[in-house]
């Protein structure tokens, strides 16, 4: 299998923790909903691709998110797995059924914008965050590990571009009521690298240090492992992904969505940089998921591995 | 139209000059040959769109390149256009037919691996620069500006990763023979950001200086923007770029070959970069040409741009 060559770049992470996405922020947003023990092998091969962090699921209502519709059915397979299995909770009664199935790591989600936050969650922005406050706390004291999500925090396709102290002030609540980590999403894929730089900048003004930071980038404009890189310069080593670029953009054929996870492992194997991934086997698990979707991975890393090599390359 | 929010980022260059491939190494790469119209038309409109720098056509045997055949005919149709329109002149041959039509710039192409040169050049690599040697000095001397191509800079599908010495050879040949400008080619699209850094930094340790230095890279594992962003940290303020993303991956459908003019242009303007590039035209003319070829363009903008808002997206 081609690899690419390892040479370092300065003062960069030794290590990036790959927080896998594809199981739940990839699979949500297919149209077909996935068989629960398809959802499980999908996990179970994950984690023995190297991944750590797998976001397994959501238990957010059945109708708002059918094709999660079975979190109930799908944690008890999966939650044995030497890794982390972070689920999303939106409520009370999300965080109650995830407890009682054993989860030990949840997310809340939140918008930096009103009319993303209007629009998700049917409330202001301030009223999601006092949903989400005791959610976080009865979390923590539970023992649970709690992750916020951030969404829209470069751009909001009403709103437009997003100003960095609105963002800082969502971070700085959710860190308030208990949040061990951030993660902030481009969901609509507009950021570069400056504007990743001047956001984590702010955030650490304001107090919330970047290992704490995930960040969540998505490649509708082709932006997402540019900006990685440079959220890597500012010294950030959570980075989401998802497994064959799984997600996050609905209305095009093999969706420019989430970065894709090989895309990612591709760059970090190059720069020497730590993931614990085995790039072969995740790129198996890719392929065999897109063939059960029936349509060709987005990742660039899934296609070019997955094809065999057809001798002479065009000329430059 | 989306545009992302401008936030510059430190120590990037003010201003990029994009070395347009799209009509040259896109089109070569097609499996029809568009024809001579339509070429000339796509040339025209991408200088519609601000690009200052458009590679026009080759000058190679039609023998080779099919694609291209008409060279003689297009150069014609588009030689008074704002914009310089360097083309591709693989021996004494090409040079002479390019000079008397007209053409002022001119590019030959070397490879830093053997393996392809032989395939390609069908020569030794000391043989091929054998060849260009009096070929970039008779262009120098009526007055042309030559571009030496590398091809193989970073990795090399039957040699795997190239050494980076190896690299800076083939390109001070070039320099010492009279090219005034290098493009250096990630042909497999291998490469990595400290990779990048590291064949930067040797070359200037060479006395080759980043201000002649363009860097070509291709997208195949997705890594195209990250490197180029990689480049301009070290001050590289030439990139070259395919509209539409045009070429380089003959064997899978929506090709991810170069990187997409597009996408540079997002992040170029989203970090404050000056590129006199109209995004809107560009992405208008990408549109054009992936309905004339009959498949969508791989690059991510054109798709995103192109597609109407269908209101609120999905949940992060």
């Amino acid at each position: 299998m081609t690899l690419p060559m390892v040479v370092p770049a300065p003062d960069l992470p030794a290590r990036v923790r790959i927080h896998e996405v594809g199981a739940r922020d990839g699979l949500q947003n297919e149209k077909s909903t996935v068989p629960t023990e398809v959802k499980a092998e999908f996990v179970r091969r994950l984690a023995d691709a190297g991944l750590t962090t797998i976001e397994a699921t959501s238990f957010v209502h059945p109708k708002w998110v059918p094709q999660l519709a079975d979190a109930e059915q799908l944690f008890p397979m999966v939650r044995d797995l030497a890794a982390d299995l972070p689920v999303l909770v939106p409520n009370q009664r999300g965080l109650d059924r995830a407890l009682a199935l054993g989860a030990r790591r949840v997310a809340v989600f939140a918008s930096a914008t009103e009319s993303f936050a209007k629009a998700n969650l049917n409330r202001t922005v301030d009223e999601s965050l006092a949903v989400f406050d005791p959610v976080v706390r009865h979390a923590r004291d539970e023992g649970a590990h709690v992750r916020g999500y951030v969404s829209m925090c470069f751009g909001d396709p009403w709103e437009g571009a997003v100003p960095v102290p609105q963002v800082v002030r969502v971070c700085r609540a959710l860190m308030d009521m208990g949040c061990q980590e951030l993660s902030l999403g481009d969901t609509i894929g507009v950021a570069t690298p400056g504007h990743v730089g001047a956001l984590l900048a702010a955030l650490n003004a304001e107090g919330v240090p970047t290992d704490v930071i995930g960040v969540h980038f998505h490649d509708t404009y082709g932006q997402a492992l540019a900006n990685t890189l440079a959220a890597l310069r500012h010294g950030v080593s959570t980075v989401d992904a998802s497994a064959g670029g799984l997600g996050g953009c609905p209305y095009a054929k093999s969706a420019t969505g989430n970065l894709a996870t090989e895309d990612l492992v591709w760059m970090l194997r190059g720069l020497g940089i730590d993931t614990g991934v085995d790039l072969g086997r995740l790129v198996a698990t890719s392929a065999w998921m897109a063939e059960h979707l029936g349509r060709p991975s987005p990742s660039r890393t899934v296609r070019a591995l997955s094809h065999k090599d057809t001798g002479a390359p065009e000329e430059q």
